[in-house]
């Protein structure tokens, strides 16, 4: 870890830490805390934390001046410690304290290109050659960064940020305090093209990507616009980096997506759903709310019953995998031969595999 | 939607557009449509169409003015109608008569660097930020947006689109009528080196990326530069979001490609192939014309024969994939039992199963 | 192939190609040689190469002037020629010779807003519209070119390149030599939030993305920046184009990642690995040196001994995957009912497959 990256040179409390992020105090409350750190990089004028129980035999070990641990895993460390059922959380608070987000002045760089029926909020930072197309408006203290492109109509909220070379095309919509970080591209064109004597004849895509409040979108993800409704984020969605949303999809509120997640066009996620990096759902779906898609697992048809799904295939070191996949591609002559062998024993198969 | 989209305030009768749509009219043509809608979110001055079954529940509910339907579909609703046998066609065409593309102002934006030996159309229009290198070409009515980078020597033809933020490398070539969006970057090095010594050796690209006419290409696509010959996407192909086409492919002509895909190096697909989102095609395959490649499937071998082609494996919930998962694993184990049954009872395997 | 690629007028002999580029010379060391050429597109001034047996039908049928091949192919063909047991490297270098990187004219063009605080060496070349952030470094000849953003604090080491629009987050550091292509977004922000009372809570991501020397990062790739500590991608390593690599990641060196790859957070690629394209590996693994990941294999489980590894599903026809597929989804009744039918037949089962 970079160690500039502490900001505290004066330090905070540990009992000051407890009292802002919601967690009780154990151990010696006057204890200076000055960062935060790994379990195995820590030192004693840093805290630390344990939220995933693969790390736990670090706990005994770390040089950490103090914990954030559940209070099943107080006993399991002598040093000073912040107590709380959700030690993630509260890392996050302190994370916070001591890496607040940088400060900005607010203010439009020379090279800004901004339309004038565009209305930008003065208290807004707009970045070096950033372009504001006309009618689009900008929220109060959002942070456009270096190169990116507001499109015309677009609508900007409050305390948004976007990094550098972010595009949303025309029409789009942000909610307040959303994120959206590089190379992601919200509003483009979906991909609708109707099929006349062999060719392809563009579809207009006339919707919008409208985007809630509160949501984050990572670097080089697409959020297509709608064909003819709109394509919609709802609130406190959060989107890993080089996700493709099709269009007229609907991603319910608190929704995560982990990277490389394709979602086709018109599919309808719940709300509250937790889907897996590198999964990819088919066009026209509906998924219920609360729903779980394992990592690398393909979705090809509707889900109406809240749980975990998973479609992956074993890794298998590759000899063996040359095995199975060619009885795989057999299965059904297989399946046969079982039903075969229950004639001869005259067994009725409970269920038919063939 | 965004009402506001609408951009035909006085109206067009069905008459016109059924003559300007090649459909044909039944009921009212005096009635007048002032926007296109989904069957759901219609009124009684909008156009609906029905192209897709999964969808025609609501064409018994939908307040459209009127819709366009197949003919098998025309007894379906007592709404005037346009009839043809590619409704989504004429929807296509309606829809681009309500929302025809925005009228560019040719010109030079202050701010674009244009080098002095490249040649620019007088009737193009050219953004903020563009930068066209040396000996590059841009032609009539081509309209290049914000912060996009035409490399030296490119060709950029006629009533071409680039959105915001495209990337074209030196020698890329660009037919007309081509749309490219925001993010994709064409003729960027392909992935070879060469293994010396337990290092790798950069191997030159030196080959192009070359684009046909009536192309589209996605957001985020990435196209790669040929290694010695060039990489080719024929005319009228059609890529989604998010696509990796390596060096040295080339694309038939009519071909569409859902997003997420990604094609190997030295692969060739045929005209008028289909293929489905997140599909995976190793490097060096040949793929025949007509071939359909089902969503979320990984492609290993040529195909020599046109048809739909999977390789996904079921979706199930966690539990019992976990079942599945562990059989699948010793699969080989498995099937020397059935064959093990198969000798006891004396039966002749039909297939070798094992 | 686009002829004007050729860069050498006046041509080389191939004696001085064979001892400039390490290779045994057979043949005719006088004559002279214009240009790199594929074995199907050589002219009599070409010199070609075989380094894939696939292509070595087309030795026989060349019109090149000489050949790069391995002494196992040199009966192959009467053409003068240049032997090595490293064809492919070879080529490389002859490549490189015809190719030689564009010259850059070092200087810091009018458009680009460097930080008082930054340094630039002097003999680095900045293009159009980059943008250089407080306290960064750019070292020696390093060619920043258009759109870029570099980012505070970002350290870029001597001779890289970065091609058009290319981010570096704050903090980012860049080893010599290293090359990243259009559109790549090194030290975004990690996918990390808790979760609290059904919302999502940003955790602060305040580690590094730290990239080694003589790597090379593809078009639209994303390399995400540490949460605590960094994301270290080590010397030689090459990366395709679209890859992700998540938060704390560590990627060993001299392993290459094909296209379409995704790694999630704090996972550990050991030295000298090959992990084909689009195989997907989840968090928190540690894959050991010298691994090979098949294309299209999803990693679930760390890999402590070094092999071939794959996970592919086969692909068929559609209609006998339904087939398969179906078969799959009950494999586990199936697997019952061979084991019932070794019990009627008091066969003790080697291995249990239910």
């Amino acid at each position: 870890m970079n160690p500039s990256n502490s900001r505290h040179g004066t330090g905070i409390t540990l009992r000051e830490l407890a009292e802002r992020c919601g967690a009780d105090l154990a151990g010696d409350g006057e204890l200076m805390i000055y960062r935060v750190a790994t379990l195995e990089d820590a030192d004693a004028k840093s805290i630390s934390f344990l939220s995933n129980a693969r790390y736990r035999t670090q706990l005994a070990s770390t040089r950490a001046g103090a914990v954030i641990v559940a209070p099943r895993d107080a006993d399991a460390t002598p040093l000073p410690k912040l107590l709380s059922n959700n030690p993630y959380a509260v890392y996050a608070r302190v994370a916070t304290i001591f890496h607040p987000p940088a400060v900005a002045v607010p203010g439009v760089h020379a090279t800004a290109i901004i339309a004038a029926t565009a209305k930008v909020a003065a208290s807004a930072t707009i970045g070096p050659n950033v372009v504001v197309g006309h009618r689009a408006s900008v929220g109060e203290r959002a942070r456009i960064h270096t190169g990116c492109v507001v499109g015309d109509d677009c609508s900007v909220g409050d305390d948004v940020t976007l990094y550098p070379r972010v595009v949303l095309y025309a029409n789009s919509v942000l909610g307040p305090r959303t994120i959206v970080h590089s190379g992601a591209v919200i509003g483009a064109d979906g991909f609708g093209m109707a099929e006349l004597d062999g060719r392809w004849l563009k579809v207009p895509q006339i919707g919008r990507a409208v985007i809630g409040a509160d949501v984050e979108i990572g670097a080089n993800t697409t959020i297509d616009r709608g064909a003819l409704g709109d394509t919609v984020v709802e609130d406190d969605v959060k989107l890993d980096n080089q996700i493709q949303i099709g269009h007229n999809c609907r991603i319910g509120a608190h929704t995560a997506i982990a990277g490389c997640v394709g979602i086709a066009g018109s599919t309808t996620i719940g709300r509250n759903c937790k889907i897996g990096g590198a999964a990819m759902i088919i066009g026209h779906l509906d998924i219920v709310d609360g729903t779980t898609i394992s990592a690398i697992t393909g979705v090809y048809e509707s889900i109406r019953t809240a749980g975990v799904y998973t479609s992956a295939f074993p890794t298998l070191p590759h000899r063996e995998w040359q095995y199975v996949a060619a009885i795989l591609r057999k299965l059904r002559s297989f399946a046969k031969r079982v039903r075969a062998l229950e004639r001869v024993l005259q067994i009725k198969a409970d269920e038919k595999g063939e």
